[in-house]
């Protein structure tokens, strides 16, 4: 677009984008809104407009609509899976543009394969909200907090009048100085529950003032890390607690990695004295890359890789001289209902995996920390066999000219 | 898809995706590979078929593509920006199924327009990899880390012999116990630059190992905090460190936020001990919101909002009243050319704000981060004003029947 | 001593501190062991030999004595508090070789004085241990977890057998990969008992393998935090939960501290960026000192002051134009009995602040903290007011000639 | 003391510590003040009457003197240290009331001196404070850090006219919002030097008002982490950063250690783990402990032991089925001259090491890093080996009655 001088006449209207009969969902709407656009910047949005969810369903996901962005899917597989949830071999959709990406993942799911599989285990299923309540003292503050425990049938039953789905589990309360950060756990079923449980609190909330315990509080206080990286996120408590393992046979890290059970293990002492010497938080390969793109393929909020990436991996030389490594992930925020799961390519992706609609989300949380294994794997073994280079130059955008065959393609 | 039991027997084919002539993009490939996955997976994928992108151009950007995740795209604006490099008045596609995103945004922005606009500033732009090299004892690892400056020019030559684009700019090294981190700090130009800059440092450690300086280094130990969180990352050189800041009048504040500036102050220090209680990394209202959305939409690789994410926000009264507010971005993660930047909805996205292509990558940095600004504020508006729930209500999918106008409507 | 170089062959003796009867407590044991050190370094240790402590009363304590360091003692009051267990004026013993730091710390107690006295309340009171346990699978891992519970009762009986003061409050499993770290959280009374706790853990550890419930176990992880820093200690479970707050009228602000509860506002919001920006834990203005002064003076052990020292300070202006100034210590570890409690010096600074012996812990907790929060107003006055320097040149070794009088003897 | 009711009536006197001519430095001033506060809590001061430090002598580093704290000092050794600035067999005083504590350093000492030593080397050495200047804009704030580097000469002028021994090396600016924290980075010769480069910095920041290019400044935010824990402190800047190591033959660490290589690797995986997930800043078995008892014992800030005690240990099997195991310091505050160095016991402590005086900074440094060294082996031996709980019954003051000879005596 052309950078004129910013135009900010008070008297002047500001420009926004045109506001259109019932928030200007349908067909013609969209379109509408997008050759404004067009014009207003001086471009072609034709891709933008080239997509296949109806507009009508946009409603309740976006606002001011004029299209949809594409990325790029490729599949990822067989994961095969031993969880409470999901068993069997799955295949993984993944949205990315970052090459070589899916060729990784497959190679760390390869060899989880070949090794039997990687077992999975939801421990924890939660999601909170911290609002802050301030009182005049720190007395006050302090017999807020110990009384909290008294009334919360109370609290209880207000914050559950506004869902079907969430569950107060219990308050925490931490006093700060005069005020009092209390965390609200809920149980949200196999959404994400972010909304569903700031109303909940909310309600509780004005309990609490209409029953003259507070008089005042603020909704939110970024304690619970909701799409933040924080080492409160370690005690879990923010989505799904899940661990995955697998042990594979020194011959499978050999054939399928081109590593060895003692080069995983002195990988990962070199980098973990890395990320300790950065103040990380937690210990990983590469989390983000297989959430975000496994996130935006399963019509996820992309924005909770932040809190979902919050984890520790871990790899042993077992006696017997196998490797064994596990992905803890402390807040993993999945959902196979509301939100963008419902629809187009989201829809797809997660029945893909068996994982669409109620009852599937620790399904899903499973999986989703069997595919971060298979990319730990795989990114442990390039570090570890000197190949990580070679491997992006294969397959990212400035590979050589010939273009080799995958290393798997003779396991098929 | 049926949940059957695995099977790994080892003799056995892996079920692998289909490996393809040249690995695969004809779009009769891609179609062929996404039937395979359907009949795999006993799935329709109608939507995931449904994108203008020829298969031929992912090539570099997925493996085993099947079609596309396409994510509903919205505009927000205007947002007045007036940086260094980016001036005007933008309109920013923000890709989400996050319902009330982009109004709430828009509200930011439509405040900060009022105001006369955001300032940016991006001051320091450097991109790093950090392999660790391995010695007998701490007083060789001592002697190698004092000694490689000396080495500098070699360094640069081997690692700059890799790439167009990339600069050496320096090393830091950094002993370890017997061991040596070094960061190898680049100006990557306008590409994010982690592929080109990881060739280039392996490039320098063989250089350092043929002149026997070092026998054994590995490439990456995640100091460099690439996806990651990390307090490190305060010190910048992952990225660009950008700022943006608004001086917002009082009548602005209550008009457009519903808010005041005391209301901000309060909500900053509140929030902010939030923020500290959880151990959190920086603090920021919902930077991961803006920025994943803004990612997806413009092809940046989202795995990179784990970093960009960390930052402070800052909420201040002047002695007039009024509200001071600012983001401060320590390693925001942006590019405009190379990865997913050059096709499809990702081009039309950095073409409506003026980004697409090289030389404009600060522009689009500035971008970024006025763009967080308005989220902060709109954000921060609706804690301090406790309507956070209502605006969920009205935008989110659970909203009531009445489709209200939205509260904006009127200053058009 | 004479720098020669070492002689490490093996056939000789190492030249290890000589070993005497008994450990070597008698009078002239210590006497013949300093003796010795004079000779093996070449100096005179006369002030080492010059303490009042029996030699005797030193078991337990330290090995291999040869007398006792000392540390300037100064004494900072009157301190006012206002707590559930301290009530009352106290005479604060503060052991110390920075200059000026007594002098800063009575100035906020003057304040607060003034002020009507601080606020001290004690939320929570426990400590914890947290091994570690093996198993072969992450699903071994996570039943362990989940059974835990179910033997709740013969963890507390083993645990409990071996002492006579803690108890065993509750576990908390956390399943990481194929291991299990469990927090085992109990109530010490009025010691410190990181040693007593580790002993009833080990007891319980080895009922676990002895119900062949675990095979193999280590004792401590470090994830309990004793001695270190962490976020972790946030929430609570190390030593003590402490939270002391006054409202200082702007007029004692001005008065007593040169400041001015905006100025303290002002100072609060700059230093925490600061802070936010260096991935601090917590915030705070120098608990450090304090805390140092007071553990050496009172016999606690002076390395629990790293855990001690994580907390948030907080300073608002009041509605009404007053500072309402807070600290927050997440995990205080503190003790009136064991350890070095019971003798000398340190016995006697805690009787001057009526804390010495059983049942006085909790009392001490809210001494420590409102001391703390004296500091953190003086530190805090000084650098709002620009006065910092000037108040260490002073009462610092490198004072001016003058030596002016007090500012605060006008005011006794 | 009694606890009486607070009485706070602002027009009687506070009943502050009397102030005395001179500040009351006079061996008859300083037993005044004693029996003036035995008299107001009532306790008798026997032992705290009982040093031999002259009065006169505590000031500049204590005020309101009352007499001495004593803590009782123990010996361990022989240290053998093969440093740069440290070489030759050393004995360590370590000032403690932790039974065990010595018996467990100087086991680890016997361990090292088997071994042939402990390699130590400074690698920096460095102290900082950290200002903050505050603009009307982002773009101002941008401007000036820019601008900075132009008037480094006379920023160094103006700092150094205050001090002889400090020496601005550079300043680091960082914007954050429309503020900029400038680290000040001093060499301080042996000093812990924080009030000098206090000084040094305000005359500095003043030059910069003077100039005009800036208006307003607070000295101090915490960036620079004096006295806290900071994941910042791990890039160095704060006091020197040290590295200790030392290659245990198999057979040193069984006799000794009663422990196995091979121990140690698994105790550090599972306890780095326990780090991770407590969101620790960096990893160490015991570094406090050491830090506190050597800091009381030889006259240093053992406030400082917050910052100092951070950094990485690390446990490696070699090759040759060996120990290698090293200590990484990144921020050790020691001083030999200045604060409490000059005087007394710690005078004695320092010289027992040939540490007194000028000139000796760097080569204390190496001692410290390997004294923590060996306490790092003797704490993850006895946690490895299991023996933790029994060492610490054999020397804590629970012991049984019989007190058994130190394991290490035959091999002396």
């Amino acid at each position: 677009m052309g950078d004129s001088t910013a135009r900010t006449d008070k008297e002047e209207p500001l420009g926004l984008v045109p506001r259109l009969k019932g928030q200007g969902y349908a067909r013609e709407d969209v379109e509408h809104r997008r050759r404004w656009v067009e014009e207003k910047t001086a471009c072609r949005l034709a891709h933008v407009g080239s997509h296949s969810i109806p507009t009508e369903a946009m409603r309740g996901n976006v606002e001011n609509p004029v299209g949809a962005a594409q990325v790029p899917l490729g599949v990822a597989g067989p994961l095969v899976v031993r969880g409470e949830h999901a068993r069997g071999s799955f295949y993984v959709p993944l949205a990315t543009t970052e090459g070589a990406l899916v060729r990784s993942y497959e190679r760390g799911m390869a060899a989880i394969a070949r090794a039997g599989g990687a077992e999975a285990r939801a421990c924890l299923d939660e999601n909170r909200v911290s609002p802050v309540f301030a009182f005049g003292t720190v007395a006050e503050a302090h017999d807020f907090a110990l009384g909290l425990g008294e009334v919360f049938e109370s609290l209880r039953a207000a914050a559950e009048a506004t869902t079907r789905h969430g569950k107060l589990l219990r308050v925490e309360p931490r006093a700060v100085g005069r005020e009092v950060i209390v965390d609200f756990c809920y149980y949200t079923a196999d959404a994400q529950g972010m909304n569903m449980i700031a109303r909940a609190t909310e309600a509780a909330c004005r309990w609490l003032v209409g029953a003259r315990r507070a008089r005042d509080y603020l909704l939110m206080t970024g304690h619970c890390s909701e799409k933040r990286a924080s080492a409160k996120l370690f005690a879990g408590g923010k989505g799904k607690r899940v661990v995955a393992g697998a042990l594979l046979p020194a011959r499978v890290v050999k054939t399928y990695l081109h590593a060895t059970p003692e080069g995983f293990r002195d990988l990962w002492r070199r980098t973990v004295v890395g990320h300790l010497h950065a103040g990380a938080v937690g210990y990983n390969g590469h989390y983000a890359n297989g959430l975000a793109a496994l996130f935006i393929a399963c019509g996820q909020d992309a924005a909770n890789v932040v809190n979902s990436s919050v984890g520790v991996t871990n790899f042993e030389v077992t006696e017997a001289g196998d490797l064994y490594a596990s992905v803890t992930l402390a807040s993993l925020t999945v959902a196979t209902v509301g939100g963008g799961t419902g629809q187009g390519t989201a829809r797809e992706c997660l029945e893909m995996l068996g994982c669409a609609g109620a009852g599937r989300a620790p399904k899903f949380a499973e999986i989703v920390a069997a595919t971060l294994l298979a990319g730990e794997l795989s990114m442990g073994a390039a570090l570890a066999s000197g190949e990580f280079v070679e491997a992006h130059e294969t397959y990212g955008r400035n590979r050589p000219e010939e273009s080799n065959q995958p290393e798997e393609s003779e396991q098929t």
